[in-house]
């Protein structure tokens, strides 16, 4: 016979697919979701489906938004667009409350090993944003090779249209992701950027 | 403003209420969560719901179970029973494949600390299967404090009802858990198990 009746086999299974989860904790996690009451585990499948149907992308920057368009779009400077890989690193940048500008999300950087091309970020979205109102574009794509190649060849194409390009300054450690990096770091990182 | 949105922000919080999971990890998950598909996200959802309302616990052993009564107590020898702490100690025994009798899970052990009391788990349900068909009764909670007092306490109870009681052997690591065992120790601890 199964180890595990069939509602906690399906349910180990689905945790499993979280990044990091192996069998064993996909197992608490599961017996911490039959210790719930019936209302906290209808809150937590609630929240699944909610995330999922009510977030998509900023027709923007392309961060995560319940509306069309973003928040901070709608609200901040729209003379500085900070360019990063991921909305996770939107966060990352947000929590210094420093930055008064708004920014960009490739949804991935340039990586010809992983058949990621030009194309298949969103560059040409970028270059649509660059009109006579945009005075810097700050390059905060993660500091390791793709990320770099990333900044240098956007860098490229922002400059014939005359803006300021900048790139995060060193600080964050090279190999490092933006994500987790202190916030010390990346606020000096910040206030160091350097034109390219 | 807040760093996420309400419903990212809505599920981070709960996911950080699953055991072990912090902040940061939380927000992989709800990463994961907005990077699946709807039909991927539904399933998950669905998974919790489903557990939560259809895994109830067998009437006779208190092991988790669909039915009334479960898989186990329906189709195995009921003359031996196995005696657990929780229905985790159960899959760590079946994971074994060779325990052919039936179990009873306490869902917890005697402990004055905690104010957990002899009426406070599953003990006069034990009591109430004890017939001229039980043999034996083997003594699996953890071989720590509570766990060992526990057992004694219950063997106390059965011996003059004429049933052989008997305990898991140490061959368990003493202050471990039954759950983490690994199988070889745990199958040497049942061959070996000694009457109390």
């Amino acid at each position: 016979m199964e180890l595990f009746i069939q509602p906690i086999g399906r349910l180990i299974n689905e945790f499993s697919k979280l990044p990091g989860v192996g069998k064993k904790t996909a197992q608490r996690y599961a017996y911490k979701v039959i210790s719930m009451s019936a209302a906290e585990a209808e809150a937590f499948a609630a929240a699944i489906t909610e995330c999922k149907r009510k977030v998509r992308y900023c027709k923007v920057c392309g961060n995560f938004t319940e509306s069309e368009v973003c928040e901070i779009c709608r609200s901040r400077d729209k003379s500085v667009i900070c360019v990063v890989k991921d909305p996770r690193d939107v966060v990352a940048m947000e929590k210094l409350r420093e930055f008064k500008g708004v920014y960009h999300v490739l949804h991935g950087v340039i990586s010809p090993m992983d058949g990621v091309g030009p194309n298949d970020i969103r560059i040409k979205e970028l270059l649509a944003r660059i009109d006579g109102t945009v005075k810097e574009v700050i390059m905060a794509t993660n500091p390791d090779v793709e990320g770099e190649a990333t900044a240098m060849y956007i860098a490229k194409l922002l400059k014939p249209l005359g803006v300021n390009v900048t790139r995060l300054a060193h600080g964050i450690p090279i190999g490092g992701e933006l994500e987790y990096t202190d916030e010390v770091t990346l606020s000096r990182a910040l206030s160091e950027r350097k034109t390219l």
